[in-house]
């Protein structure tokens, strides 16, 4: 097996690129622009050169080269066929394929929520841990269900859509998704931002967040650690939600670790005091004990599973 | 590898068994009881004893044999340790090595509920898919969670603790784990009795129910089958809320298929009409298409999945 191998991470804007050793030291990352005009054709060869230049660059032979991992937005199935990543503008294409012509190096493909899921598993922090759930609480909440150290995709692709698992059956505004009542209407920035919308509309109790122009989940969390009451409330309704909806996962594969992550896990540990409050009451007791730690890898997460995903691939 | 092997299924009364083929054909099935005095000291002894004795009645010899798999109630641990099965008496052993050592050939062993799952996607209602979720609706709910052909048993062994997925906040009697609001305190055949003794005591409104003492499930689905429309909206509240619970799950590991065991199930399809109708309305679009199917092997569900796991273990 050669001792090196590349992770690349395809975004709408930018793909991110790294060089891995075969034990997951990142030597070397960079970013190219995603040219995703004409239906994004150019995505792909740009990658291929890139990786190549890299290798010319260090005067690396192919045999010193594993092989690329490559994620991008959208359904991926087990044979490297990406299915509308809308984002790069591809329609249905075989990219495990279509790169490996273009790189002339083994080729493996993953969706990228999934994908950033065995990063955290690998390297960040679930660390080794191979039964943890990953939580990404972004604009939307995202998931990545690992069990015995492989991501589980699901028959449809469909695997780890936590996000959308019902929680609150007196909801009356839809989600994204076209349903009512789904986690990530509370428990996402978006979610935590609407929760404090509907508080602040109850009454008139004074709180630092009444002077805040669309308040943020931001400004919850930093109101919550200067001790604001009604900042706290919110806190308190986010954590019921997630830590139900968390407790719900639990019951399905009892992971080891909660590994949160996404730009709300920025507001630190504070939020597990919310959080397993809440999944604690919920959970069955034989769960009851699931760690929470946050999510390690930020944005760099997607090229360290890619890499991962290549190196278990071509073993 | 051997022609042959044993699956069994100890459980608190009696010891199921059943000689298979390598390929899963059952061809012959017997039953011993379980002597769980002193400690259940003597239920591994006569289980050897027994496949002992019927090798020696057909002239097997050990190379004949792949192995004995082996499930009894209670958590087991990758290394064979069963904690505390209290149904046989016994505390925290290493059942694997016990046995392997008194009937001397490989063996291999699992939870009950876990291997039945087993048994349900190799020869029952799964029917060869490797991704699917066996829901057992008994006196409680069991859930069997299968990824790419393996049980999902998770960290502490609670994986496919489906029943007490949290479902109603506004519960007010406790499920037998503590919890308030658990999936199998409305699924369950016991669950299903307490709706229908919930749903008679409201109002006067004739239905064929009121003249039986201590509805059943099995009552309740009779009568909706006879057009009853008291058992009707009974059956709409056990779907709304099966419905749900089997959403969420789908929303984890995303499954091919439901397959749905245990007495309940004996109502046939007629459950399907329930359930899936508000798991439509409940589950992540990506999901909506997931198979209902019943389980196809009643109590030899055990005695199957047994041998798949030796069949598997020792590949």
């Amino acid at each position: 097996m050669g001792k090196f191998c590349y992770g690349v991470d395809i975004g709408g804007t930018t793909v991110k690129m790294g060089l891995f050793t075969a034990d997951g030291e990142l030597l070397e990352k960079w970013e190219i622009p995603t040219r995703t005009e004409e239906a994004g054709k150019n995505v792909l060869p740009d990658i291929a050169a890139s990786i190549r230049e890299n290798m010319a660059g260090k005067n690396m032979a192919d045999a010193d080269v594993i092989g690329v991992g490559l994620c991008a937005p959208g359904p991926v199935d087990d044979s490297g066929v990406i299915y509308k990543a809308v984002n790069l503008g591809w329609g249905v294409m075989n990219v495990k394929d279509e790169m490996s012509k273009l790189v002339g190096l083994p080729v493996m493909v993953g969706n990228d929520a999934n994908v950033a899921a065995l990063g955290e598993m690998w390297k960040g922090g679930g660390d080794g841990s191979n039964n943890i759930v990953v939580v990404t609480l972004g604009t939307g909440i995202g998931g990545g269900v690992i069990v015995n150290g492989k991501v589980v995709s699901g028959f449809n692709g469909a695997g780890g859509e936590i996000g959308h698992i019902h929680i609150n059956d007196d909801e009356t505004e839809e989600c994204g998704c076209g349903n009512k009542g789904c986690l990530e209407q509370y428990g996402s920035a978006t979610g935590i931002a609407r929760l404090a919308k509907r508080r602040l509309a109850e009454d008139d109790k004074a709180s630092t967040l009444r002077v805040v122009d669309n308040v943020t989940a931001k400004d919850v969390f930093d109101a919550v650690k200067a001790g604001d009451e009604v900042a706290i409330e919110i806190a308190e309704r986010f954590g019921d939600i997630l830590g139900k909806g968390l407790a719900a996962i639990a019951g399905v594969t009892n992971p080891e670790k909660f590994v949160i992550g996404g730009g709300v896990s920025k507001a630190g540990d504070v939020l597990f005091e919310y959080i397993q409050k809440y999944f604690v009451k919920y959970a069955f007791h034989g769960c009851r004990d699931t760690k929470f730690v946050l999510a390690k890898l930020g944005n760099e997460a997607g090229i360290y599973g890619s890499a991962k995903l290549v190196i278990d691939g071509v073993k």
